[in-house]
């Protein structure tokens, strides 16, 4: 099995991706402290063609040296946005008819292997004939702080939470990895439909 | 949506670990050589409980001040063994009957969400009726270099290659993510079953 060379891959150019259709799912990053993990998160969200990042709170923003080690252009690709308060992100993504998950371990959570499901389930019966022909409505996932993750109030905010089920001795994943497996399972949704 | 306490995780102990039965995965990183990446991979290969962690080559081993630092502990939980050469690894994973992929960009891939599909193909006609009842037959997962990523001599002695497609601008997603993107499909594997 030969390996792809960089120019067999077909990947965009930062022109291109602006232009390009996207994921219907926007990323908030709520008080998230890791330079590491911002960057990452980006190059994730540029492979997935995410819609868009929103940084907020300590979240640090691009330009940025430490970003761009992880990042490696993606934060030149993807849009973002910073909001000072993680609170004013939600209000606009409810304002613009966004589903809202936070990415948490809560009473009552939706495990993420039964997200598509739940997809079907929440679907807008509002939703305009070209928005029911994609998997799933325009959607954002809230993940938190490496050590406090995401906000009890950021939470409540939130229309449901989604939750990585865990099987060994520490109680969570590093934020890029959780990123990374949340954000390929709604792309998949997209792949599969 | 009340947040869980730590106490309310009903996470396992290293002692538990141990004894716990495993997703039927082993996970080979050849030639990683963040220790970051390492540390993140431990982290992840504890959380979905994977049977162990083959480190080659130039990839270091625990005890490591670096590894433990994104690992926090998941080094000490999971088994791994070292090779120095990454085919002595794939020989003794062929001589116990694991089926071994490459995660890599090669041509005729199989993409990660025909993984199911996949595995239901080349489910051994000598498997005992136990295994049967399992997801999936004895697996192992080949993660490569940050820059050059698995090598080719590796790729020529797997058993297939998996890859995640890519939509972006840049050529890859990071090792650590990537891993966990990986380890979380077989997870959902054996969740579905």
């Amino acid at each position: 099995m030969r390996k792809l060379r960089t120019i067999e891959m077909n990947r965009l150019s930062v022109e291109e991706f602006r232009e390009a259709d996207k994921l219907p799912l926007i990323v908030v990053l709520d008080d998230v402290r890791s330079l590491y993990n911002v960057g990452s998160v980006f190059r994730t969200c540029d492979a997935f063609r995410v819609e868009a990042v929103y940084l907020c709170g300590i979240t640090a923003c691009p330009p940025n040296a430490e970003i761009h080690k992880t990042a490696l252009g993606g934060e030149d690709s993807v849009t973002w946005q910073y909001f000072k308060n993680t609170e004013d992100a939600v209000q606009q993504l409810h304002d613009n008819s966004y589903f809202v998950y936070s990415i948490e371990q809560v009473e009552g959570s939706t495990k993420l292997q039964h997200l598509g499901d739940h997809l079907s389930s929440i679907s807008s019966p509002k939703a305009t004939s070209s928005e029911k022909s994609k998997a799933f409505s325009p959607t954002a996932v809230i993940f938190g702080n490496e050590v406090k993750g995401v906000k009890q109030h950021v939470v409540d905010m939130s229309d449901g939470c989604l939750e990585i089920p865990q099987f060994g001795t520490k109680h969570s994943l590093n934020v890029s990895v959780t990123a990374g497996i949340v954000i390929w399972e709604f792309c998949k949704a997209m792949l599969n439909e």
